[in-house]
């Protein structure tokens, strides 16, 4: 990683624009030992026109064998050291339902749980209720009031749900409820500092109004938090970069991500295309442009090869969309490998191409996990990328004499 | 990089000899789309030769992305993290005209200018006057005295200087006196600690009696001073490396450079070949030697593709005056890229040869960008190679039973 007191008195101001596409999960494994990968299998001639070109790598994104939540893994691709730059998982679930984090609420996890009649947990998750059952309950909570802080009760999905509190003064230097235990009752919440004790009070206050309102619900009659954190308030990429960074993503977490990292995240219809659209349509307001493409991660999470394939080379014949714009700098790659014969979120190093007209180039070659194992811009952190981007973009001044 | 504190105590001293072929912006780029670099186009038979029983790969000078200027690129060769060892830009500017600069001199970059009758800066350089006119002025600014130090100014280019003050107690915590915009007056200098009053004085004194001396002259009437910097005193090749080095080079950046770090810095005929000679010559004397060949980054810098080609072709001719001398390991690669599309530094990295006894081999390569990375070295930062090179010789111990 290049780190962002390095690069600062490098920042160039310059109107070329670098264009970063996102499949998300992108990575992939062969199907079959001996076989191709869903990235090799898919036929993408504007990618690999773009290949010959450009310069193709393999990305890590956080460590070797080491398997990245989207949120670390998003990061790391925006050039923040995901080791370092960590959001608090209060702030994280905030974030992935979109909730618009104030700097000085304070959010958390919350969990809906079963006690049983001396108070004692039962079931954790309260046997996992449907989302309608959490958000209906999520509503009942919504009625408490505390004494000079605005209370939201947001839910996630099923037994999971997320609390703000929102005043003045407020803390997350706090302990959390669970007990971890089945048996034990719920943990009152403790300050960890003397400045925390208000807030404190005012959780506990909280978990006595939800434990009164949900007593004669079942099996989720009693409440959980953990987490508690506040927005991580990171260096944003105008700041760290002097990039106006614009950001398409339909899901929430990726827009709430990219707001986070000060990006102005634009209203866009659903399908690829949709997206795509939406990035030239506001072209001209930026000089960098990040592009969320999901369902690639969700047919890998699925298991599903050729659905993986066939999303790969939706994004192909949507391309001529973005090359079209002619950046300046064109990233293609994924946050991280969600192999379908894996069936999940992986470790491996991703697939990642830049082109621009200041390339070695890739005569020939396709884009593909082997391919870029044997392309010219070797291995490396996805934490790198942004620099070398900038650096394409002629957005860095010389170090040194 | 590794670092030196880890290889201090696995250093071992044997006569096992070093040869550092430093061909200067050697990277490159190809002329047209899919076509091949300035080093992949020259015929390089004796460095193919050493590649076929050596060991390629590709350097990161300093960073993705980053651009390197020469002073950080060689110490980066040289092994010294060019991010922590930096050397002050006054020091640099006298380093750069092969000024011997003292462990307890303060060098300064000095600019000629022009001001109006009011004394504000209304061109900063000067009209970049031509270099006779500068090295003029510098003549007549040497006439100036200061009490108890000796002062040196000593011509750079166009509008550029040095200034150099020699003598005890001096410090260089001093503030600029260029005030970066026009319509204002140079500022005078200011001491960023009490020891460093002294100093203030002296400097304001110069400024005081070099404006009486320029007032007639027109336009380069004033004098702007920055980047007060002293010999950074960095750890010598004998002390981290316990070798006995010598360099070969024409220009004084690198003479400079290579003395800073302990080099013996011999005197040298200015073509490849009278270079690869004084190699020759001084062989039994060290057993490191840096040679230095300006001439690719010139090209490159020149945009004059045939032109780079033909002086790698000539390296390549005289190599032999340096294979005949069998050192048990030659390394050959560049400090930074300069492509001649680029016509400029650039921040691709760097296609680098070692060769040894102890390498892997590539058969049927051709030195290259595209061979070294897919090379057996793979892609690493360019502040290993020494230690690399200090292992292939049998320079270092091993670490641990």
């Amino acid at each position: 990683m290049t780190d962002f007191a390095t690069l600062e008195p490098l920042i160039l101001q310059t109107d070329s624009k670098i264009l970063l596409l996102v499949m998300d999960g992108l990575g992939g494994l062969p199907r079959d030992a001996g076989g191709l990968t869903e990235l090799e299998t898919a036929r993408t001639p504007n990618m690999d026109a773009l290949a010959a070109g450009g310069q193709l790598g393999l990305s890590l994104p956080i460590a070797p064998g080491v398997t990245p939540g989207s949120g670390p893994a998003h990061l790391s691709l925006f050039g923040y050291d995901p080791l370092k730059y960590v959001i608090g998982r209060g702030a994280l679930e905030a974030l992935g339902i979109g909730f618009p984090l104030g700097d000085q609420d304070v959010a958390a996890r919350g969990n809906f749980c079963t006690v049983d009649a001396q108070g004692n947990v039962t079931d954790r998750r309260a046997g996992r209720i449907r989302d309608e059952e959490g958000k209906r309950l999520c509503q009942i909570l919504s009625q408490i009031r505390l004494p000079g802080v605005e209370v939201f009760v947001e839910p996630v999905k099923e037994h999971r749900w997320a609390l703000i509190l929102r005043g003045e003064g407020l803390s997350c230097e706090l302990s959390e409820t669970d007990p971890g235990v089945l048996g034990r009752p719920p943990l009152a919440v403790r300050a960890h500092t003397q400045a925390a004790q208000q807030t404190a009070d005012l959780v506990n206050e909280f978990i006595a109004q939800a434990r009164r309102l949900l007593a004669n619900e079942h099996p989720a009659n009693m409440v959980l938090l953990r987490g508690f954190a506040k927005h991580p308030g990171f260096p944003t990429f105008d700041r760290v970069y002097g990039l106006r960074a614009g950001a398409v993503a339909v899901y929430p977490m990726y827009r709430g991500l990219a707001s986070l990292l000060g990006m102005q995240v634009l209203d866009t219809g659903p399908t690829i295309e949709d997206e795509f659209r939406t990035v030239a349509r506001h072209w001209n307001d930026f000089n960098f442009l990040y592009v969320h493409v999901k369902k690639t991660d969700t047919m890998g999470e699925d298991g599903n090869f050729d659905g993986k394939v066939h999303v790969i080379e939706e994004v192909d014949a949507c391309l001529p969309v973005l090359t079209a714009l002619k950046p300046d700098v064109i990233v293609i790659t994924g946050d991280h490998s969600t192999p379908a014969a894996f069936k999940s979120h992986s470790w491996h190093p991703v697939p990642t191409l830049l082109a621009s007209r200041w390339c070695r180039g890739e005569p020939g070659a396709k884009f593909g996990e082997r391919a870029c194992a044997a392309g010219v811009w070797g291995a490396f952190h996805a934490t790198s990328i942004m620099s070398e981007a900038l650096g394409h973009a002629g957005k860095l001044a010389r170090y040194g004499a």
